[in-house]
């Protein structure tokens, strides 16, 4: 499968073009933009990425206009005179194109894990868009600020934006995928806040808004996170519903994000001590997962066996750990391993339970530690 | 001993004031205006709230010179006019008024743990910011905001506004004080990053700078989190060494510090299995706790004895949990059943180890489920 360039690196590479537009630079304008166009044909779609890489054309276009031949008569008008004449024309460009850049900068300094860059930014994006922009335009930075700040643990910072997204997207009859969107960060963040009750109104709202614009992606999602919820408050009951209905979803579709959704559907079972049922859902599961090559998963799967089918096979449940420790899922390695320690408890094996705590505990330190990439 | 107003509450009867003021409703105003005055006698000092009242105050005069008595035969203006009048001639004192009157509505919000509602007007107040002030004031609100973000936990976010203010007071000479309690937000939010190493330069810096300016509570500080980050690095060697520093400082200057630092450097001790060390300072402790009666003090105390002295008097250990809880105290909850449960693992108490990790994993679902006040 092709490896897709992800749009905030494109984004970096406008900026740079922009930096030659502004200098009036034309070789090197063009090559960028060539270089830019090659590849948006190998990007992540992103609508957001061709609105900027069309307002930089028409941008580019004015640079070659104002450069136009003049006769050996006509005196040369110096660059800084032309860029003054361009942008002073121009201001409501010129700043939406800022917008753009420094928006894009945030993304890629995201990506790369640089946070505190990414924030300022992010920030200097925001008072740009005060000053160009609708509305809507307005809804979706603050959605893509929810979003970038529930990636990073910020909570509370992401609650502001997806609420301020909502309250425009509310009065608007038309951005039912944007709410649905909305629905899912606000809910992720109760998740984080442990409120998984919170959660839930917003995903059976998002439930019934995708199945009223029958998209099936935000149907199976908002029944997969709706068993989520209900399996960490330990509603097995109310969870393995959800989690069945996304199941046949995926399978008629033949979702790509059907094995991992049998995966939490074992968990599910064997947590339901329904032995019986969640064995053949690991059968079932493993060899999707092996059908893909993905090894992370057919990890997973053997550690499920290991654990509740082998009487705790330690040697497959570390070598499981290590197979998510190689992979950086510090997150995973938590969950799981706090599952085997309560199973162990609650199976009276108390040695082996205050392992897993302990490997538990290390792999939140990992988790937070991860984070922390910058200097200052 | 008196409690104090805390100056979030003063501010927003500021803001009720200024309400009036912009009215002309002269009777309210002074009213307001006694009452604000009577609550800043029994209020925490606050530099920021004190020029926002004396910035009022002159507001409240203009509003007072607009309405002198007028002779019967003259018109008497519309309270619109007046406004506007005063308004577009004072549009800097406007402005800062503005910025103040969101500045401590941001506060109040947060002391009343409402984050979405406090991040909303710290905005408001940060745009207005950008109108009005010249460098060090914004420098101050930039530290205010690492303050409070590191308090609500987006560690991201306190660095960015950490990094602005430093970047600020780095040139000036004169606000050494401001640069050790910015190197304190860093070096907490390192902590909360489990990146304890790199919070050790920042206090270091602090410890240099707080000696020149011979402050002691700053000294104090400076020590006291130096020996707590090497207590959390579990280097108690050193951590021991700098926790005296702060003992004998805080007994020489009679600090009311002094027994909670006695209490970490008991249990410093007892993690290095110095037990006669660490009950002679059990026992001072212990003592210092109760002549203040500190409850909450004296039952960690106790705890202390329970786990290290009594062979894990299980009894004491759930009674000081117990205290904790009543006290909303998930965060030295979680640190002494942790330490409980490892204790108990390292000296083969399995079972015991277990009830106490799931004290622990109780305990952090707490302190998430508590940051989330709100309803979205």
């Amino acid at each position: 499968m092709e490896q897709l360039i992800p749009s905030s690196t494109v984004g970096v590479k406008i900026n740079e073009w922009y930096k030659y537009i502004r200098m009036f630079a034309v070789p090197d304008a063009e090559i960028l933009k060539a270089e830019v166009e090659e590849e948006i044909k190998h990007m992540k779609e992103d609508q957001d990425l061709l609105l900027y890489y069309s307002l930089m054309c028409f941008r580019h276009q004015l640079m070659l206009d104002y450069l136009e031949p003049k006769s050996l008569n006509e005196e040369r008008p110096k660059i800084s005179d032309l860029l003054e004449k361009i942008e002073s024309s121009q201001t409501k460009l010129k700043g939406v194109l800022e917008y753009y850049c420094n928006f894009f900068r945030g993304m890629y300094e995201f990506d790369k894990k640089d946070y505190i860059k990414a924030i300022r930014s992010y920030k200097i994006a925001e008072k740009k868009l005060a000053l160009v922009t609708d509305e809507i335009e307005r809804a979706e930075f603050y959605f893509k600020m929810a979003e970038v700040y529930y990636h990073m643990k910020q909570t509370h910072v992401s609650m502001h934006y997806a609420e301020a997204a909502l309250n425009i997207y509310k009065g608007q009859k038309t951005y039912t995928v944007r709410r649905i969107q909305c629905a899912f960060v606000v809910a992720g963040n109760f998740d984080d806040l442990e409120s998984h009750e919170k959660a839930i109104p917003h995903l059976q709202k998002a439930l019934k808004d995708s199945k009223a614009i029958n998209k099936h992606k935000l149907i199976g999602a908002s029944l997969y996170n709706l068993g989520n919820c209900y399996y960490k408050m330990k509603e097995y009951g109310k969870a393995a519903e959800y989690i069945e209905q996304a199941v046949s979803l995926y399978e008629n579709d033949k979702s790509d994000l059907l094995p991992h959704t049998l995966f939490t559907l074992t968990q599910i079972y064997f947590k339901m001590k329904d032995i019986e049922k969640a064995f053949i859902l690991y059968k079932k599961g493993i060899e999707k997962a092996q059908a893909i090559n993905d090894d992370v998963l057919v990890a997973e799967f053997n550690y499920l066996k290991a654990l509740y089918i082998d009487s705790i096979d330690k040697r497959t449940v570390f070598r499981t750990f290590s197979v998510l420790k190689d992979n950086v899922m510090y997150p995973d390695l938590e969950e799981l391993a706090l599952d085997t320690a309560n199973y162990c408890k609650e199976i009276g094996q108390f040695e082996n339970s205050t392992t897993f705590f302990a490997v538990m505990v290390d792999a939140r330190i990992q988790i937070q530690r991860g984070e922390c990439l910058y200097e200052i």
